[in-house]
């Protein structure tokens, strides 16, 4: 059995979105992170990490997009996720996906987690000032050079559909003009009507 | 035929160790970063994202360690680099590159390249100060709960070693008290001793 654990308008909304896409049985477990449910004892004996994602399995629990997204495709082959046995279309998937988490979600951290990387009020005012630079810069570079269209890896739906998606869900509020990334936003627009992306949406809210 | 851009005391050091690592016939190219090689033109024309390391291969380029030490593991079965059928095994060992990457990683560039988050010099300083403490708090999940000893997924040996070898490299220079690391620190010396990390740091000199 899965138990995800996830948080409204977190990137977490990528995994369920692959977990829906792979017909998997699963429950989820909504954590308030402004509330500050992910510094429970409770959750940080299961995550260390205190974030989500989070999958508990029956092998014990998973953590980071990048690993459950693949986790999901290997698990579920039939739903034909990644491109498990060819190394090189699994290297772009998997580069793509990576950049998202420490390019493009670190971008987007320093909007409201800046406390992270300085105890200074001022730093962290100013890092979330420069948060909408460094998005903008961020997801320009997908949209100019990693985004095949219509999916990420072209014309094949894979888990990094999904996980793009999450992260576009930020554009407006991380102050991104979403004319400066016209190929996101049309996959975004694509993605919004797919139903494991309109019940994950419903599940999310 | 590959090759690998490099540059000495990166990250890039943890595919070169896997590379060697794996038996592959490759060549590099170290760039200075310092003065500025990764933002020359003929380096973004093959690498939009200006960064190492970045590996090029018949099929055209790849980036991202979380990706090429899978790419590697993968396209050179034999060297037994990684639990490539075993999908909890693999979504732990990719849980664990992705949290060098997204946090680890990350941790370490706010003590030289703030820029990245932001414009204020003032700020920059500020990240570049509190460094030594978000790098000593990283580690410190990996010292307590995610190294399984004596390699990083116990006792076989994959890409995630020379990753976590990598990147401890910046421990003394980070302001990491290696004293608070010890498992990370006999993990460093550990790998030191093989030949592949010895070849590899050789050429990264």
């Amino acid at each position: 059995m899965l138990t995800l654990y996830s948080a409204p308008r977190s990137c977490a909304l990528a995994t369920r979105i692959a977990l829906i896409d792979a017909g998997a049985d699963f429950t989820s477990k909504q954590l308030d992170l402004a509330k500050g449910d992910q510094r429970e004892a409770e959750f940080l004996a299961l995550n260390p990490k205190g974030r989500v994602p989070a999958l508990a399995t029956d092998q014990g629990l998973l953590s980071e997009n990048v690993a459950l997204l693949i986790y999901i495709a290997q698990s579920f082959p039939a739903a034909k996720l990644a491109p498990l046995d060819d190394p090189f279309a699994m290297a772009q998937l998997q580069a793509f996906n990576s950049y998202l988490s420490s390019t493009v979600h670190v971008a987007h951290a320093h909007r409201y987690r800046g406390s992270r990387w300085s105890d200074d009020p001022a730093a962290i005012e100013a890092m979330k000032a420069y948060a909408p630079t460094a998005m903008t810069a961020a997801l320009s570079l997908i949209e100019t050079h990693l985004l095949q269209g219509p999916f990420v890896m072209g014309d094949s739906y894979t888990v990094a559909d999904p996980y793009l998606f999450a992260v576009a869900q930020w554009i407006e509020g991380d102050g991104v003009d979403p004319a400066a990334v016209p190929r996101i936003m049309a996959h975004r627009t694509m993605m919004a009507a797919r139903p494991s992306v309109i019940r994950a949406l419903a599940e999310d809210a």
